[in-house]
């Protein structure tokens, strides 16, 4: 696993000492500004990795907002507002639809950002998301503890599965969970004065279980007869939509007893730590636990 | 001058109607956050566009903190941190080398970003930079008045003689102030509770200024013998290097009778508006005013 990404986020790790950068073990940083602590996060998207090339250009930008916006509430915080780093492509104006009908649908503003010409090669985008902590400590994904449960707020495999019908065009399904995922703010909020720790899937399940169970220092040990999927996955998928990323739902834990204030699915248990970070049904994972750039 | 950037921006101007976004027409966000004031800006650069095929990936990394911070430099901000979303490439280690002697050198931490695969065609980064600001009201591009002396704190053309050089393999001729541009942040801070209005120059000065004197509905009358260049700079290229950006001077106003805090140098004056936002030598400049993305 030392991909060019991960030795050049090393290298980052190096310099970013500032004890707000949370390590870029987090999902966003939090800082102490005035009177109130700000969470910040920058994703990007490419074309060809992120996107499919030939995708509607108003779900890239829904999709560019939504997924920054889930970083925001994987830490409870209430959006502020939104920069956007734009490269000129070959429909602007669908581009602008789908960012405003976006930034309508969770009400946070555009304060900024840049826009320059595209390269031949591939079109990329960035956007920033600023957001104010409504629960001090603000959550964080190192903060599981052994005895706690391990709740998700929805599916995992639906991106997947809207993913496979744009990619086939199959025109019978419904392809917005990959399309136009909804950040899960109120959630999000609501959970923050409770949880141990809380982030948000991007990767896969496998994958940013594993994280948090590193981050945290404990074992995840999961069901995956609990884990909740679209209904129209069949059974032989489960284990590879675990691995799939995109579904931005959040995982958190809780104290045994404390019932999560939103919809939400335990599908597991944090335990001492057993040697391996995460158990599938009693054991190690095998092969992919989700989604890493190489 | 409509171009698809320009079309794009009056897209995004009519989402940003958040006072905090300043209607897009200037080099930051300016955000109430608690009882502090947040600036915050993003600036992307494109392979090809801002940078030559085969720079020092070092220098990249630099003049992408150096151009973010300046913008910040503009409002009189003092820097928080910075969030980087960038593209792998074929020398991460010289990036991160880069990334942190910037870093370093104007004391800003890193707090956070994206990695991500190149698409095949051509790499972009981008930097979202988070200040504080030191003086409010923050400085803007609309506060040009009438009979204030317009001001700029060092020369212009410097950087495009040092991109000449690097691409023309020039050893003899420095080329640090294309490579390495620094942002004028102590200057920043020192003019904020001096100056009408205030902007850092990187598309070039008479474009730069047409910007301050619409925003502020003003002519801004140059005297181009005024103007600082480099003592290299041959005196035909004068009106040249005049249109040529990324020399991250900062240029403002002042009242007639203020002498700057910084060094820098008095080239004209805002008078009412006169039919023409921008006089050099007392008439329109024609041709080029500066760097447009089409």
């Amino acid at each position: 696993m030392a991909s060019g990404e991960e030795k050049f986020i090393d290298m980052m790790r190096a310099l970013a000492v500032d004890p707000a950068a949370r390590a870029l073990v987090d999902d966003a940083a939090v800082i102490a500004f005035g009177n109130e602590t700000l969470i910040i996060t920058h994703d990007m998207m490419v074309e060809g990795v992120h996107w499919l090339p030939g995708q509607d250009e108003a779900d890239i930008a829904w999709k560019l907002v939504a997924t920054n916006l889930s970083d925001l509430a994987a830490k409870g915080a209430e959006p502020v507002g939104v920069l956007l780093g734009y490269m000129l492509g070959p429909d602007d104006a669908r581009f602008a639809q789908g960012l405003g009908d976006a930034l309508s649908a969770f009400g946070v503003p555009l304060l900024g950002g840049d826009t320059v010409s595209a390269p031949a090669g591939g079109r990329s985008h960035g956007l920033t998301a600023l957001g104010r902590a409504t629960h001090r400590p603000v959550p964080a994904r190192d903060g599981a503890r052994p005895g706690e449960v391990l709740w998700v707020t929805g599916p995992v495999g639906a991106a997947m599965l809207g993913f496979e019908a744009l990619r086939d065009g199959n025109a019978g399904i419904d392809t917005s969970a990959y399309r136009r995922p909804c950040p899960r703010l109120a959630e999000g909020i609501a959970l923050a004065p409770l949880v141990g720790a809380m982030m948000d899937l991007s990767d896969g399940l496998l994958i940013d279980a594993q994280r948090m169970a590193l981050a945290s220092q404990v074992t995840l040990a999961i069901d995956s007869a609990a884990v909740p999927v679209p209904e129209s996955l069949r059974n032989s998928r489960r284990r590879e939509a675990m691995a799939w990323g995109d579904d931005y739902e959040l995982l958190f834990t809780l104290p045994p007893n404390q019932r999560p204030p939103c919809l939400a699915y335990a599908i597991g248990r944090a335990e001492e730590f057993c040697g391996d970070s995460v158990l599938l049904d009693g054991a190690p994972p095998k092969g992919r636990l989700g989604y890493w750039h190489d």
